[in-house]
């Protein structure tokens, strides 16, 4: 049995995002053990025939209500973002094709940006700027994100997240239990404690 | 400003269920007021062009396992009904049909055999027992439920939902706040808190 969570996330969401900036405090004050699992949230919803609640009126207008409510109860700084959705396939890409230990200030950033400072991030030109923040050459960076093998990856991953029956995000697994959305988070790690401590 | 909280609810719907059961026990121990608004979900997700989680292969799967949890988190007898989905259409036409002090125990009923009994509410013979229960006259309640009148009705309450923007059951709207899903009802009385002791 494998003592982690799994965290499917795609930087495009915004209750990844809300669920993100819980997991990052949760990390930093405990030694629950969480595997970032990168998907592209559009090609899982499409193989699990669901329409985004993003193309869906009613349920969009609800929906940036609902995130800033949720973001009050935990004190996140959350803006929506003007410019949502937007296809995030090359940042989810780009995760893939950077080392380890470069990956989690990728995604930091990338998560702060769109979901917090209303960052644009289907203009390439703000995708250099972060990527300069971070000490990333935007030449090479983009020459990786569009070799065959990233699409691949991220392709295969998104494949794998279906297999598992995952079809949204955020989603959590732990001890083969499937948990969707950062309204389940306290019971994933309510089922990590019960398999770590027995 | 009106204080009360609305609840949308279908019989048909899991998390409405769950939601219901958790209201009744608010009712009795606070003065907190709900009005129980009727609607047809199928009718509103129709309009809302929504694709219920039941017709979702893996959202339907995962929703038995999602109810399950929160059922055993506030304690409510569950069964996830092995007729799920069925059509509501004439049972909640049937709460338009029934005078007010009626329509409590009707509810109830039909909740509790479809969400705790497993019982099969497209069988009418089941239909019958459960108005005989209820000392209603099944004939004639099936001419009040088959009255264009009664039709009319519950179109234009699942209409005017809609017009609200409700999307899907439960839904409370508190103070003009739409709070969609039975994790939102603890937001709902909060809201609702701050009114009236406003």
């Amino acid at each position: 049995m494998t003592k982690e969570i799994e965290f499917y996330y795609d930087i495009v969401s915004p209750y990844t995002y809300l669920a993100y900036k819980r997991i990052i405090e949760i990390e930093k004050t405990s030694n629950i053990k969480f595997i970032y699992k990168p998907i592209l949230l559009g090609g899982l919803h499409k193989l699990s025939n669901i329409t985004a609640a993003a193309f869906i009126e009613s349920k969009k207008k609800y929906t940036i209500h609902d995130c800033q409510l949720i973001a009050e109860k935990f004190k996140i700084n959350f803006k929506y973002n003007d410019k949502f959705p937007i296809s995030s396939l090359n940042i989810m890409r780009g995760v893939l094709t950077l080392e380890e230990n470069k990956k989690k200030n990728y995604i930091d950033k990338f998560f702060n940006a769109y979901w917090c400072y209303n960052i644009d991030l289907s203009d390439e030109k703000e995708i250099i700027k972060i990527l300069n923040s971070l000490q990333i050459d935007y030449n090479e960076y983009i020459l990786k994100v569009k070799d065959q093998k990233t699409k691949d990856l991220l392709k295969n991953l998104t494949n794998e997240a279906f297999k598992k029956e995952v079809f949204g995000a955020p989603t959590f697994i732990v001890n083969g239990k499937i948990y969707w959305g950062q309204d389940r988070l306290d019971f994933a790690i309510d089922e990590y404690n019960k398999i770590t401590q027995s």
